[in-house]
């Protein structure tokens, strides 16, 4: 089965040089794949050419006239640029043209264009930035928000967890992954406000069932594995990840400095290049890019916006894995009947909604 | 000149068994230090024989008869436990006794505890736990506050930064070092509204030529040293600082993992063993073990609870430097004159904010 998906091409700190640059490499290696390359027509086929996929026949250029910029604040994305090339993606998937959109862009715009015009799923308030981290235990710790929602109540986090719950589990294929609280500490009296009233929702899912709630975990348990999902407000989350990337290159240059530093070491790299290989694999922080926007209507994935070539393909991978294993279909029926009923006081209309995020 | 230390022994998650064997490992390797060594006297003596120093002529045992422990409430460590381990061992701080202490025990209790007993300096509302990192620079990103405050105002962030401001230009002998403010992005734009607003003060104060302020910096700059110090709230600073120590653990297990999986991986590791040693030493977090607690009027060092030996005696390391350089009295004097004077319609008792912390 073909995969179509849209791209955001102008989105991200280096635009159509990374963005078109990656989609071209990867329907290279990927037969089952259509792109729908958004933004502006010239620049786009400017970069097509330069990677040698002009007339590429799974490859369609899509006209927006618009680019949100990465300090445009979301009233402008939203309200001023209505032909951007990130509304015009993430609309592909809206109208059916497209099973999952990427973008690189401003996460905010990104996050609530995608809620106005594909609007969110049932019993969501606000969706959150998913993704996943590398552990000791050599699988993923998913984690969210990572970034969507600098400024969460208790409601939210509680949401999160349900989503994080339902979709690690069609991933997955088990029932009821363990999910951390990410706090200070372990103990129960640890953390703000915030952290504890989550908690005791997420006792009370727990006792009745629905959730296999640990308790909160710490920031090495992230890199431990010690719950499969963790779930954080999107400020901690967004903080906590791009620090985790830091302290991989961190380490990336502090290898390679010491095995460069004398003619013993060079040869000693030399020798352990597999052990060295597969370091650098585990470590590379680009694997891990790609975040999903989990509880909207339609696939939509967020890489970084200083993403390189290499990492944006990841994330396009992430995008066409989601879509092809049909990840919304299996989980919006179980989130639906997890999510708690809205209090009918609160105003739950997309549109309005969508506005709310600042 | 002899420095003298307390010891809160029975704080951490291993009491004792920890902080006894460190200091004596200390006092064994440093001939300028004397320890009060307090808490349970009959388990601190035990502890002492275990590691031959019953009769050392620089350590002295201090009883008390009550231990916090780390799910005691704050209330319960301020008021039921009056002779505690830690409130001795910082009280024999502010009675002169020692010139700085060391505790691995409950962080709130432990702010609120010296906070009640030695007060804050001048000008400071809420004092914050300052520690390092390192970064691709070769040299240490200062960050506050790592865990003091899960709940901070633009006020307090902005303290921060000044007391920040002020250590590291007394630490480094240099002006003005180089303030970052912890955010999802590096546009203004980014960020919830704590974090706005503290930009604005930051702003102003940059614009008066009072702070060297950078701007936004993200969770990666942490590690790249985009700039001298970094500035967030206890919550992200603990997590972020759990986070990176954790992926440091998984470093380390990675390397160890693929250097040992073949035989000419484990040559190549013997040959080059001093580049792994070198990486070894850069990356070990024990070596970035001990945060000082800023804005009182005596030093107090706060170990990780989980800390073992080896990075308790990093945290006495620590301890020992400050008090050794007197960098309480040379920071003192600076903070007061930067400081904003504080609203006199806010109650600034520091019997009453020892209460806040919650």
């Amino acid at each position: 089965m073909t995969i179509k998906i849209s791209i955001d091409c102008m989105g991200g700190d280096h635009g159509p040089a990374v963005t078109v640059a990656a989609a071209v490499a990867f329907a290279k290696r990927e037969p089952d794949v259509e792109f729908l390359l958004v933004g502006l027509e010239e620049n786009i086929h400017a970069e097509l050419k330069k990677n040698h996929a002009s007339q590429h026949p799974r490859i369609k250029v899509i006209h927006a006239s618009e680019t949100v910029e990465m300090d445009d604040p979301i009233e402008v994305a939203l309200r001023r640029k209505k032909d951007s090339s990130m509304r015009v993606a993430v609309t592909q998937v809206k109208e059916g043209n497209a099973q999952a959109c990427v973008s690189a862009g401003n996460t905010g715009a990104l996050m609530a264009v995608s809620r106005y015009v594909l609007k969110t799923m049932q019993g969501v308030d606000r969706p959150a930035i998913f993704g996943m981290l590398p552990n000791q235990k050599n699988k993923p710790t998913y984690m969210l928000d990572l970034g969507a929602n600098v400024d969460c109540e208790p409601l939210h986090l509680h949401q999160f967890a349900i989503m994080g719950s339902v979709l690690v589990s069609a991933l997955e294929g088990r029932e009821k992954p363990s999910i951390g609280l990410l706090n200070v500490g372990e103990e129960d009296i640890k953390g703000n406000d915030v952290v504890k009233k989550t908690a005791q929702l997420l006792r009370a899912d727990h006792e009745r069932g629905l959730l296999n709630f640990y308790g909160n975990v710490e920031g090495n348990d992230i890199f431990k594995g010690t719950t499969d999902i963790v779930v954080c407000d999107g400020f901690v989350g967004n903080v906590t990840l791009k620090a985790a990337e830091g302290m991989g290159r961190f380490v990336k240059t502090t290898l390679t400095e010491a095995f460069k530093s004398s003619p013993l070491n060079i040869l000693g790299a030399i020798i352990a290049r597999g052990a060295l290989k597969s370091i650098s694999r585990t470590m590379n922080p680009s694997n891990y890019n790609g975040g999903s926007l989990l509880g909207l209507r339609g696939i939509v994935f967020k890489s970084h916006g200083s993403a390189d070539k290499y990492s944006y393909e990841w994330a396009i991978q992430r995008a066409f894995d989601a879509a092809k294993n049909d990840v919304l279909t299996r989980i919006s029926t179980s989130m639906a009947i997890l999510m708690p009923v809205a209090d009918p006081a609160t105003p739950d209309n997309n549109d309005q909604t969508a506005q709310k995020i600042a």
